[in-house]
This record gives C-alpha cells, structure tokens and sequence, in this order.
C-alpha cells in the first residue's frame, strides 16, 4: 500500500512543476465557489500584495475615461485580506448566468490560478463561473443526451483556399438515417469558428434546448466569418500569433460570396435537408451583418433568419455584388416567402439606431418580421439569451 | 469612410472591457515573440512591481525543497524593467520545440495576458510558445490537409454511463469509403480526453507525418481513462469545478474492463478495419499501463502497442480480473503475434526501474518488443517525440 502510494504521489506530480506548486499549495483553495443562494465567493492568494481587487460583469458598472471618451466598464470591488495573504471577496446572490471575472492585483489585472476556465474574446482570456437555477442552467452541462462536435477543414474555391469550422450535430444524429435541418450561427468582429461554442455556449444550449423538447433536433453549423482567415487563431500557419480585429477583408462581400462553398460541403458531408425549410441563419454584430446579407443575396435559400444585435450597412463604399440592389433583393426575399426573420437588439446597443432605422424601412416594405428587444447592449449575456429564444422557432 | 470606422471601432470595442484594454493599452506589445534564431523575447507590462521573473521549461532547471525533499524544478530567470514598467527577458537560442512559461511577479505566478495560447496540465494552466525549424514543426500547423476531430459521446454498459472521447480522422476520410487503421491513444493520471490534443499535439503530429509521407493514414481515439469521470472538466454535470488527481477508480481494472465499450463504439460509428492488424494502442504514464493491461487482457485486439513511460503494476492489491494471471495472458499476447511491442522511457523517468525490470521480466519470456532509451524524464516533450516515432511504424 505504502509503496502503491509513493508511486501514485510521483505520478499525480511530475507531470509538471505547475502541477506540483497547484497540488501543494493551493489544493485547500476554491475559487470561485458558487453558494446554494447563487452568491459568489472569490479567493487569491497573494502575501505581498497591498491591493485586491475583484472585477466582474456582475459588479455594477463604473464610468471610465478612455481615449475614445467616457465608457461604461466593469465594475470593481475591493477584496479582504485575511491570514496568510488569502484575499477574499462575496457577492450578493447573482441571477443564474454565465460571468465573467478577473483580479486586480494591485492594478494588474491577473486570471484566477484556481479557476481553469477561461474565455477568450478576442485577444484576452478572461475567466468564467455559472450560477445555476434559472438561465444559467441552459448554459451547462445536464444530465440529458449529447451531440458530438465536430472541428473540420472545407474547401473554398471562392476564397481559393480549405477553411475550418465547427459542426455541432445532435444526440443520435450518429445511430440515425434521418435527414436534419441546419442552423448555420455567425459570430461578430473579431471572433472565428470557435467563438459560438465557448462564449455562446451553443453545444450546451442545443443539447438542453432539444431534450427539453423545445427545440427540434438540427446540425449547428459555425463558420469562421473572417474572409482573409483560415480558421481560429492559433489553428492555421501563422502559428500562436496575438489576435487581431485589424483584420482585412470583412464586410465587404469577400466572405458572404462564399457562403455557397459552406452550403456545398455541408450538404454533401451531412445528411441535411437539403432546402429552404431546412436552413436557418443566424448572426451577432457582424455575423448579423452577414445573415442578413447572405439570406438577401441567396434570396431562396433560408427560411429562418436571425440578426442578433447586428449591424446592418456597409458603411463605406463597398465594390461588391453582395450590396447591389439592397430593397430589390429584400423585396425578392420576401416574395420567395420565409418563415422567420427575427430582430433582436438591446436598448443599450451602440447598434440600437441601425436596427431602428433598418425596422422602419422592413415596415415600409411591408417585410414581415418580429422584433424582440431585451435590455442591455452588445455583450454575449444578451446573444445567449437570443440564441436560446431563436432556436425554439425554428423548422416548426 | 469616417462613419465606417467609428462603427468599426465601437465593433472591435463593444465587446468586452478586457477586450477594450487589451486593444488600448498593450496592442503594441508581443509577447512571446520568437525570433528567427529560435531566441525569444517575453514582455510584461508591470510598473508597480518590484521583481518580474520568467520561469518555463527551457530555463536550466533548479533545485527546490518541497514537502516530499528536494526536487527539480522549472528554471527561473530575472526580467529587466524598462520604460514604462514594461520588462523583458530574451533567451538564447532554443532548439525548435513546443515549450511553456509563466511569469512570476513579486512572486506570484501569473500567465503572460499578451499570450491566449495556454495548455491545462491537471489544475494549472500554463503559457506555451513554438519555435519552429525542427522537431516544433511537427506540432504547428502546417500548410498541408487537415484532418477533423470530433468530441463525442459513447455509451459504456459496463460502467453504466455515457461517456466522452475525441476522434481524430485525417483528412480525406470524409470523402472516402476506405476503411482506416484505428490508434487508441491513452492519456496519464489527472488528464482526460483532450490532454493528447492539446499537451499531446496530436492531430498536428498526425496531420504533418501523414503529408510528409512518414505515417499512414489513420484514425486516432482518445479516451478518458479515468472511469469514475464521464469526460474532461468542465464537460459533466459537475459544472466547472476544480480538476484534481484524487479520482478514484484509476488502476483498479475499471477502465480497461469498458474498452470494449469504446471498441464497439468506434467500429460501429467510424469506416475502421475492424480487425487485429488495424488497431494500435498507446498511452503515457497511466495509459501506457492501461496499455498494458489492455492490449493484454484482450490479448488477440492489437498488433501494435506503445507503452510511453508507462507505470507497469498495480501496486495494491486490486480485485480485478484485469490484473490476473499477468504473465499467462503475455503468453498468450505473444503466440497470438503482434508486429510491435514498444517501450519508450527516459533515462531520468522516475518509472526507469520499473520499465527496466518490465523488459528484463519481457527478455525472459522471449516476448519480442523494442526499447527506445531516451533523454529526459516524464515530460509531454518525450511524449510528443515518442508519438512521432511510434505513429509511422503503425500498420506498415
């Protein structure tokens, strides 16, 4: 037993040093931990810092200044320093979502050490929780069914290059000789083929969604948006670079003109139902950008639309087909007939006024549509809480 | 065009405070960059910190005193402060590999924020960087065909659950009707099904060795060995928690007794050659024992295995079938026949002892198996060479 035990303690710590340093010091530490009323305790270990400090899109907002203005940021709450330099710090009880976190030590804004999950937007990782009980519970993992997901490379002759991206297919679409209806999901500036699987938390949402009976069993297609990239950082030739939202080549066409090439693979690598009745597009920002434009240009190809917080222009001059003959292609969208074209905005959306003026001219087309405004503005909370509203209507 | 880029900059702003400060304050800072000699710069903006250091595995190793006696452990180097709090440290030239870092301020370990490539080893998450222009480029992603990897869900009737696993296909099965070779590859205590994809590199190794020739193609599963889990994580109903080693139900004889279960699975949902010489199985430490013990108790399953530092004996007594009758059923593995038997170890490995009086058990038996003796100890480096070396010597 004894010489069992010695072995197994080398094995749990030579794997790495980090792992050693976890094992030994902090393993009495939780952080965060989630209490049973849905208040949130955070702990950090740091003997010589004077200031802790926790920050959190659950904190009020402050007001900040910034090179662009005054802006709203996250708001910032002192933490406690107790024995041994073990800083803490509890919430109220928070709603059921999924928050985002990180500490301020000393102003220098650090990831949480006992808290391996991480979200990344863009260029910064920032750590993550669930409160259970209400919303939050669609965002994680049940006891129910689960799809598979699927990270693959298809071809784009249009953009002349192979391009990744993500395939959520539902529980027993494998054991099945069934045809699904596909969802493809856009994601804004700045994200790529990953980004409606980790903040979206799309693969958990379906899986809920469908075995609650709420929504139909459907292929959820993300695509990597971004027409002068192959596929998420970190996943092409450019190796582990900083990611960037300078990025060329986006909402000027490039990418909604290959949309056909992602409709072919799909099409020919799953087993879809292959019409209009069985495709739904939906978007974020600049995905919504893209639904919209894409379910105009491919005026007979989708049934369901859905413009989460989208922006709707191009608002330079843009030389491309896909923006020729905005109303006409609109008007011959609405003649083919679609089941759902859904609007969602926040009324703290910097978007809110593009969405406003973009309703009024579906309402002087006589452009059937359903508006759904929520509080809040351009942040992942409200296209989670979009997504999981969309689905539930779609291929009825 | 004005217009443009005001809506442009609230897009690439809006998202997230974190991402806002990134975009603002550190956009200029790029960190780690490697340079073309293979030496690499790490920056760290930190102006209220007294001692910023760097530590990471490519730093000469140090000794330190821990509860368990004096240990080797990850190097440490001093950063020099410069304007602005900004600190850097550039390395000598390092041999092209995938490697990993932290930094230490005022002796808090923290990861580098200009850095969202980070790999989890247990409950620590750690920093990685590639230098390329040699055995690295095996793990980066290269300008050549990709395979797809899937995360799905198996059900297991033998420990009465579902459970999670990752499936590698290289590129171009899904437009085949070939039937592949089937790799079953097992990670180490405290890891689970992602660790070979992202510790491991495994579909890049896979991916760059089938274009350059140097494998065949084939299917690669990675299980989750541990049998009291149902997958990685984050991944299960115990929501986001806290990774540990203490699982129980490792090395008892659970998990090797359900391998059928994931058999069954992949050759029922995969085009695989479902027969001896179409199957390989290998792991590391834990899975190089799980290798073991199951390529042995189903002793006519594989034609080839790989034990990769591997642990080799229960060593408690443990009341499973598995472990009966240890050298009657290598008996029987070797007059089944097998095309490869091989063991892989470093000279430093704490499990050499242990490997060596398996081969010398092995030599006594005439059980045919090569040795490969190498550098180093019980590290994802030997790892990831030994998976390079194992892969083209599969199902020639």
């Amino acid at each position: 037993m004894k010489k069992f035990s010695i072995l197994l303690i080398f094995l749990l710590t030579a794997l790495t040093v980090g792992a050693q340093e976890a094992l030994w010091s902090h393993t009495e530490i939780t952080s965060p931990e989630v209490h049973t009323d849905g208040s949130v305790t955070f702990r950090f270990v740091a003997p010589s810092a004077q200031k802790v400090e926790l920050t959190g899109d659950f904190l009020p907002p402050r007001r900040v200044m910034t090179p662009k203005g005054e802006q709203s940021a996250a708001g910032v709450a002192a933490m406690q320093r107790g024995e041994g330099g073990l800083w803490e710090y509890t919430t109220q009880p928070l709603a059921s979502e999924l928050y985002s976190y990180s500490f301020l030590v000393d102003g220098l804004r650090v990831t949480d050490p006992n808290n391996v999950y991480l979200n990344r937007d863009i260029a910064s990782l920032t750590n993550i929780f669930l409160v259970g009980g209400g919303q939050g519970d669609l965002y994680g993992v049940q006891e129910v069914p689960h799809g598979s997901v699927t990270r693959c490379w298809y071809p784009s002759p249009t953009l002349d290059t192979s391009r990744r991206l993500s395939v959520y297919t539902p529980a027993g679409y494998e054991d099945s000789e069934r045809e699904y209806p596909v969802l493809y999901l856009l994601h804004g500036m700045g994200g790529d083929e990953e980004a409606w699987l980790s903040l979206g938390r799309a693969a958990q949402i379906l899986d809920n969604l469908i075995a609650q009976g709420k929504a139909r069993e459907m292929i959820v297609v993300m695509t990597n948006g971004n027409a002068a990239l192959q596929a998420a950082p970190g996943e092409t030739t450019q190796g582990l670079y900083k990611p960037t939202t300078r990025l060329p080549r986006t909402m000027e066409g490039s990418f909604e003109e290959s949309f056909q090439d992602v409709i072919d693979y799909i099409d020919t690598h799953y087993r879809t139902r292959a019409e209009k009745s069985g495709r739904a597009i939906a978007g974020l920002s600049m995905g919504g950008f893209h639904a919209l434009h894409i379910s105009r240009y491919y005026a007979d190809m989708f049934d369901y639309v859905g413009l989460f917080s989208a922006a709707i222009r191009p608002e330079r001059a843009v030389n491309s087909p896909v923006y020729d003959d905005f109303e006409g292609s609109l008007e011959q969208q609405k003649r083919n007939g679609l089941k759902l074209y859904w609007i969602a905005c926040g009324e703290d959306d910097f978007l809110w006024e593009h969405n406003k003026n973009y309703r009024a001219l579906l309402d002087e087309m006589a452009f059937p549509y359903t508006f759904r405004q929520s509080d809040g503005g351009h942040t992942w909370r409200n296209w989670r809480i979009y997504l999981s509203e969309f689905v539930p209507q779609l291929f009825r």
